[in-house]
């Protein structure tokens, strides 16, 4: 049985200041779930799950068992911020990553400035876990991580790509040595940049990269048109996609 | 004045079985609006604007005078599929299109096999805009591309690129002769494909591609993988965008 102050703290969690403040996040649904009990480094505080669910997991489940309720669908539901809730429901803790700097030097990562649909970041974590990308840094203005649709929209990439927050001016402070490039509708053709690393900086989905915060020697990249009169812009992961990709393999 | 018919109709094109009886569609928001008044190739059935934005766009609207009506703000409210209604709303004709089978024999074109998410088949539109791609094909199974969130998604893009819906063995007994790529999780590499036509296969969100329903001499295609443990997939329009950046520039 859950009990009212369960249900209370669990709901209370689908705002962001709660979630800071207790530095925890939900995950629902059962994908997500395999994804995060069969690995260990994620730190899990509580399990609530259907009868039959745990039944059919039992070996998967068996470690966690003193964090384990079982509640019946009609509490799933008083608990979820789906609309058809899953079998179950987490409350994982806020991962912290440390750099590695040398890999930091060495690899392509993601500065998102201002990425504000959740559907656009988890589709962006998405992306960097495909490509192989280790760190992705957010500006304190996008939307934050642990925000139940950017944890759906994710797919588990969540748990597979580490992630800051702080803003481009702390970035390029504390990092000047590496090389930034800045997605903008007029540049360089990404397909023929040679480089092999760097940060790619992707900028509000409306307004693009904000130029003033840009560190002088900024490279400007940009994915060519097929035609002159075509569309304003592509969205901003599909802009992500590409450019990943051309930096990967063009 | 709005009559209680003029609502009853408009709200009644929120739903497709209403929409493909009167063969019509809604449009909201001002830039899309922009978008259909400057291009003399759309239908218009009906405006429907706030006094304040007939005055600022008098020579814009001056054509339609004898569709439009002026309404109140709370008589968009009244129409309006938004939470936060805009300036105007738009009953747009759909449009008919014809193929011009030298134009597809030499392009790429992308075919969308059950392809159900409406911010998906409205962002695929924006890039088949941006690169040029003069036809996209639907499955009849894929969200209709008059949904609403479909056009909001779309940035205008469904207004300058021609999509048609039918089947894929329509597609290839009507066009045997032209080549099939499918996007697969195996396949060759994208980005070392060299040709310059053909229809890219997109397949269904969670369950890609149907393969019993590929012509034989169908090329599978699929965008390498930075890191093995990585995402299992990427979001179908961020793989759409990629692939059609790679063929056109990789």
């Amino acid at each position: 049985m859950l009990s009212k102050s369960a249900i209370k703290y669990i709901r209370a969690l689908q705002q962001k200041k709660n979630r800071q403040n207790y530095k925890n996040f939900v995950v629902e649904g059962e994908k997500m779930a395999n994804e995060i009990l069969s690995r260990p480094n994620q730190k899990i505080e509580a399990i609530y799950a259907l009868p039959d669910w745990i039944e059919q997991n039992e070996k998967l489940v068996k470690p966690f068992e003193s964090i384990l309720s079982v509640i019946s669908a009609r509490e799933l539901k008083q608990i979820s911020s789906l609309k058809t809730p899953n079998q179950l429901l987490l409350i994982v803790k806020q991962p912290e990553f440390e750099i590695d700097h040398a890999l930091l030097s060495r690899s392509f990562c993601i500065f998102l400035d201002d990425i504000r649909d959740p559907g656009n970041m988890g589709t962006i974590l998405r992306i960097a876990d495909w490509f192989g990308v280790p760190y992705v840094f957010c500006s304190p203005t996008c939307v934050e991580i642990f925000n139940p649709k950017v944890v759906q929209a994710s797919m588990g990439a969540l748990f597979r790509v580490q992630f800051f927050s702080l803003s481009l001016n702390e970035m390029t402070a504390q990092y000047p040595h590496l090389n930034y490039y800045a997605a903008m509708l007029a540049g360089e053709n990404v397909f023929e940049i040679k480089v092999d690393n760097g940060i790619i900086i992707m900028g509000n989905e409306a307004r693009g990269v904000n130029k003033d915060q840009l560190p002088p020697e900024t490279k400007m990249i940009t994915i060519p048109k097929g035609k002159a009169d075509g569309a304003e812009s592509l969205n901003a992961a599909v802009a992500t996609g590409i450019i990943m990709a051309a930096l990967k393999n063009g």
